[in-house]
């Protein structure tokens, strides 16, 4: 997977197709890009570095995934906004058999009714990448972001 | 095209030389990056999702085009201001013969005279490309912007 | 150097590298970017559009950026933020031999303890880049950077 051909190419294809899902606020799609058995998580990145497990949001498998999609969509009032995602180039740090790590600098800006874009959340994901046979899929997406203090609560996945 | 070797770098390239045209304000080279019959217009994603056809700019032709860099350079009273695109990789939606269909996510910061750069515009580059033999061209450009606010008007194309 | 394959691939894998590295905070590593005899120079862009040498930052071998890093290290006096880079796909414009020209479009935001990310510094890459027996190194490394005003002094490199 590291030969920097096709298999680079289905790994930023990856990383862009699940930027333009949560992008188009398809959040229902948004589990499937990751294993059944996987991790999301949303961290501040001193936590992150200090090993401290306090997280802004922390999935454990797919089927929390999918509560939260459901949150989104049926519990959680909230105030509509856009995002958009600009993801740096992955960057590929391990590669073994079927399975890659990788990590990219994101900045994720959003949009409220009526107002100017504004940066959101800035940050690095830090990711594990399975090879299945429906292509490419996330065991897990650690979203690590600088700013402890954050715009609101997230309610959208990053 | 599609395939993920030199077609996909021949886009890659012509999504970046755009960008540096725009970013160096080199005004009379933008539109040849596409065909005498085209189309570009930057349109608020609401109205864009809607099928509303409101938009801030809206070119049919090579051109008008042409008359809007004549505008900038002569006509338009404004306040210059530098660019700085920042684009995601292409995300090729379709394919088909000699045409490409691809998506990017763009943020613009903009700089004014002795101010701080900042966000301009965020948004989504919805394009069609086609492989020409003077290389690759766009036959549309359409830059669905998430905000309905602007910084005051836009005057250089995005 | 200039094919489309391996050659673009070890290019931008350069640029992630550097990024990631800066990033992290990990200074001392950022001078092994760069050959022994290596320019190095953060400018606004109107001095470097008509040839003026005022810059920020401007140091001439890797002597004087490892200088660098021992006043951040040791003797600058400052408040500690995070910066994250999100830099374009380079844009290679010239190639001839072991030596690549190349550009690409930066923003770094920055994070403060306890603010919120914001933009830093916007601007462009101008580089040449050399192929040694060490893998690319920067010959020379332009941040020529669209605003005249800064949010207090740049104390990291861009």
């Amino acid at each position: 997977m590291l030969d920097m051909g096709s298999g680079y190419m289905a790994l930023q294809n990856l990383y862009s197709e699940y930027s333009a899902c949560l992008d188009d606020g398809d959040f229902e799609k948004w589990p499937e890009f990751f294993l059944d058995e996987c991790e999301y998580r949303i961290q501040p990145r001193e936590n992150y570095e200090r090993k401290l497990p306090l997280s802004i949001l922390w999935f454990e498998s797919k089927g929390m995934m999918k509560d939260r999609v459901y949150g989104i969509r049926e519990t959680l009032y909230h105030d509509p906004y856009y995002q958009r995602h600009i993801v740096s180039a992955p960057r590929v740090t391990a590669a073994d058999g079927d399975e890659i790590c990788s990590e990219a600098n994101y900045v994720v800006l959003r949009t409220k009714r009526d107002e100017l874009s504004e940066v959101f959340s800035v940050g690095r994901y830090i990711d594990v990448v399975r090879n299945t046979a429906d292509g490419l899929k996330f065991k897990s997406r650690l979203c690590i972001f600088d700013s402890e203090l954050i715009r609101n609560s997230i309610i959208y996945p990053i």
